[in-house]
């Protein structure tokens, strides 16, 4: 069974991504709705919580752990490895490769919670892969609370991203990672702000195909079952989020508080 | 000693009123940093959150608990009161009563979080009261973030509340009650956006001015010390929280991670 967590519902963009693409595999969801958002907090504060999510997940039968959220992965992925038997997949390493593979002129831009920005974990990770490469990053702290209200084509919502992207644009990027799996429910409005030339990374997507590569390559990781199930666990359940999670799935959710 | 709790550091708008209005007591706060914010989650998590911060406040000697959370004091206000011995001052009965005591055409406005606004609990309260007055409520989730964000005076901030207090401004009110301890800090653009006639009711300053009374009339239940302590507790630290700190107190902050 495949375990995924993330800090509330916007981790099911990956998810959904990995229904989609491993449909033979069951997968159990955790989303920490209790304690959301991770992004703005400090490091020692998400790393409990992924510890907390972790152990969950493999208490429900998790054989690997995807962490599918940007601000996890940016500051517990190495606690989790260290602390867990099992594989821990996380959402920085496949957009960050995606990104390198896509840049034709070597200039990244990454969007991302507070966390993830100041953690400098893409860049770290493409700048040791290509030296020469720039990459720009730019902290958005008020594009999940606007994804969770719903807020997907407000004006304000326009006017916000056009401030956050506009550094960006002005540093000539040719791809743009969504370092957050809430991001890819703005991905038009973000295109249409940067521009139609830059390249969108959308790592939900770019997590849900490395996973199949990887189990394609460690095919006895994650046992296979007679019946596939597909099941969603949340810290809290409340309206809100309920109506992102039903958005992403276009499908109504069931989802079960522990 | 008094204790004082919130989702954050919003209630500090509260604990700065008490400083002030009261500078013989000794007071210590809980800032629930890690989990913030509680309005938009569901009733039966910020009451499990206001008890464990109601026994940390207790832990550290504290004779009379302020909830200083309009979310935790329209859902918690019951369960903490059943279950703890000491007196449980919350923020919507002072901002209430004030409010009766200000309209003139007993149409009274209510801003504050989903939680807040779903509870009912300002409208109860006023009805109860004056069963003639008219409450219209308006859920303001985006303002904490934008507050939290520092984003006072920016041109989104003031079309999301325009947005916000539309309706209300349509209800002829003349009172509008600012129901969450964060909207003080927007309380200029609030008046400029709902018109100057509308006189503005602040839950902070409401509840430390009943604070005062109350110990006027129960002397015993507070005791002083020869040495005055303001002390600040939080259960996470982050750049942005320390910043909205010094804002509400005007001065550098020490806050204690516990």
């Amino acid at each position: 069974m495949i375990g995924i967590f993330d800090s509330g519902v916007g981790g099911m963009t990956v998810a959904h991504a990995i229904e989609k693409l491993l449909p033979d595999y069951s997968l159990v969801y955790f989303g920490d709705i209790a304690r959301t958002p991770y992004g703005p907090k400090s490091p020692k504060t998400i790393i409990n919580y992924s510890i907390r999510n972790t152990e969950f997940l493999l208490d429900k039968g998790a054989e690997l752990i995807i962490i599918a959220c940007n601000s996890a992965s940016s500051v517990a992925t190495d606690t989790l490895r260290q602390r867990f038997d099992v594989p821990v997949i996380e959402v920085i390493t496949p957009a960050a490769n995606r990104a390198i593979a896509t840049s034709r002129n070597g200039r990244i831009g990454i969007i991302g919670t507070r966390a993830t920005v100041k953690s400098r974990v893409y860049h770290t990770q493409i700048t040791e892969e290509r030296p020469g490469f720039k990459v720009y990053q730019e902290a958005c702290p008020l594009l999940v609370p606007l994804v969770e209200e719903g807020w997907l084509n407000k004006r304000e919502t326009k006017m916000i991203l056009r401030r956050y992207l506009h550094p960006l644009k002005n540093r000539q990027i040719d791809t743009l990672v969504l370092g957050c799996t809430h991001y890819p429910l703005l991905k038009k409005l973000i295109q249409s702000r940067i521009g139609k030339k830059v390249k969108l990374i959308d790592s939900s997507t770019e997590t849900a195909l490395y996973v199949k590569e990887y189990l394609k390559e460690n095919p006895k990781t994650v046992s296979k079952q007679e019946q596939v199930s597909h099941r969603y666990f949340a810290s809290d359940k409340t309206e809100t989020a309920m109506k992102v999670a039903e958005r992403i799935f276009s499908r109504p959710m069931e989802i079960i508080v522990a």
